[in-house]
């Protein structure tokens, strides 16, 4: 299971792969390796193929994915204090987790995409998957705060696994759709739900500063993941709100994947937040939300948890 | 009359300011200029102030905007052929023009900001601005096709007067909304009316591929122009479809700006296109739509004419 994350060590934004307690430094492996064989042109060559860009990962195809490869194979063959010392393998105590991907082209969410979710948001279920925008800027890691804002105090969570594209393309069919999967992650699509509905479009609702967890990692899409049977529970304070199976999927990601690339080209690094099981806030009785001092935990089974403390803004 | 546009010419993409029948190349009359002042730093300074790159350019704030100020100056102190040997001054004839701004950070649209738009649509004015995304692959420049798709017929026009973000920020007051402008551009947000309604959220009907005309060029803010006074045509085929003013506005571009950035961060090159007037095909009757051969225009005074063929897709 290879797990792709960035995060930042002395005030460096760095992409690795978590090793244990341990992130390897692709960049440092890579380059180390290369030099080790004798290539004169590593830096340049890291430059192109593993940059510490994980945008630039995911549009390297296949030859970043060999170079991910070799880097991670090198670095576990050094004596771990000699790795240690040369920045190739980092503890993950004294590191920040960042957003996986800071710069998607697009992130492209799905409404309405469980069973049990519409049936209790009191909606049908759709003749073609709904989507709306969340846009990148919105995003934040593993362990930054969600913020309630000071405009609304209707907060709600949205657990939801997460497709990551590798490669791109246009009228990709059902068959073809894993081929565009590079990986998955976790997402919590958090719902600011008056702004959501005080008009016919979700974008406002959707798109509140602060208000996009996604991580803490990848998983790479090619060691045998069924995305389509994975457990996903959303806990507040320990306490389960959303406990549901992917394969409650209205429309399954192929059918996504055809779907969006029918209008659209999917580009390496595209995010789609697959949608949220039963057991939001806002459908409760009484409603519920995220309040200032919560703690929210996301998780996919194999893919990982997802963690947030919720605060309120300040002004 | 500052007119920032994007150009590529001999195989380099450049950023250049329109003067009569030439681009001033910015880059290379920055250069230039710091070069005969004697600065020796005057190509790792060009990169961090005024490289080929638009969206750096609005990064940059008031820094960019001075080296701007400075290579236009330098440029028209040359002597044409001197410039035009040099690359400084490039005809736009032996050109192509490219999207202002391939990668905005995001592309947040208005629907339903006109009058009577709202009243042919049979729709009531909305309490809050409605907005909806278009994402960035969608964009093409002037003169590229916009593509009629196999899936539909149903391809409709919306000439709009876009603003273009300067200084980023949140929770920007509309007296202050104005700092924030940094230009404006032309767009015509060309929507697919089926996919548009199939469902409840917009985004397929406003992100078919190459449906996001754009450009031709970006006018500066910074002449007194007054963006609530601009008329505004559609023609097709040289027939007028669209013919508005912005003074119809029902949301001005202060109470937009106030409004997204209550809910999210607004970022320098950002684009909001901020509405369409009435004279939308789907609404004639018959309803009227783009096809293959169509020449569309959009016209909006004193900042350009945005013109793009209409063709089918071939698959």
């Amino acid at each position: 299971m290879t797990k792709i994350a960035r995060f930042r060590h002395l005030g460096s934004d760095r992409l690795g792969v978590v090793k244990d307690d341990h992130y390897i430094d692709l960049t440092r492996a890579y380059v180390a390796s290369r030099s080790a064989a004798g290539d004169v042109r590593a830096s340049a060559l890291v430059e192109a193929v593993l940059p510490a860009d994980a945008l630039a990962y995911f549009q390297g195809g296949r030859e970043s994915y060999l170079a991910l490869q070799e880097a991670v194979a090198y670095a576990q063959g050094l004596d771990p204090n000699v790795a240690i010392a040369a920045g190739i393998l980092v503890p993950r105590s004294g590191t920040k987790t960042l957003v996986p991907i800071p710069n998607p082209p697009k992130i492209v969410c799905v409404a309405r995409n469980y069973g049990k979710h519409a049936a209790e948001a009191g909606l049908e279920v759709s003749e073609i998957p709904i989507l709306f925008p969340r846009f990148a800027v919105t995003q934040i890691a593993d362990g930054d705060s969600i913020i309630v804002p000071t405009v609304s105090d209707q907060v709600d969570w949205e657990g939801e696994l997460a497709v990551v594209i590798g490669k791109g393309g246009r009228h990709i069919s059902k068959a073809d759709a894993f081929e565009h999967v590079a990986g998955y992650t976790v997402f919590n699509d958090v719902s600011v739900r008056d702004y959501q509905f005080r008009v016919n479009q979700y974008t406002g609702g959707k798109n509140f500063h602060a208000s996009g967890p996604v991580g803490p990692h990848i998983v790479l899409a090619d060691e045998g993941i069924d995305p389509h049977a994975l457990r996903i529970t959303t806990s507040i304070n320990g306490v389960v709100k959303q406990d549901a199976n992917t394969d409650e999927f209205i429309f399954d990601i192929p059918t996504i994947i055809e779907h969006i690339s029918e209008f659209i080209e999917l580009e390496p690094g595209d995010i789609i937040p697959t949608g949220t099981p039963a057991g939001v806030g806002f459908k409760r009785n009484p409603p519920e939300f995220l309040k200032h001092g919560d703690i929210i935990d996301v998780t996919v089974e194999g893919i990982g948890t997802l963690s947030n403390p919720v605060r309120n803004e300040i002004r």
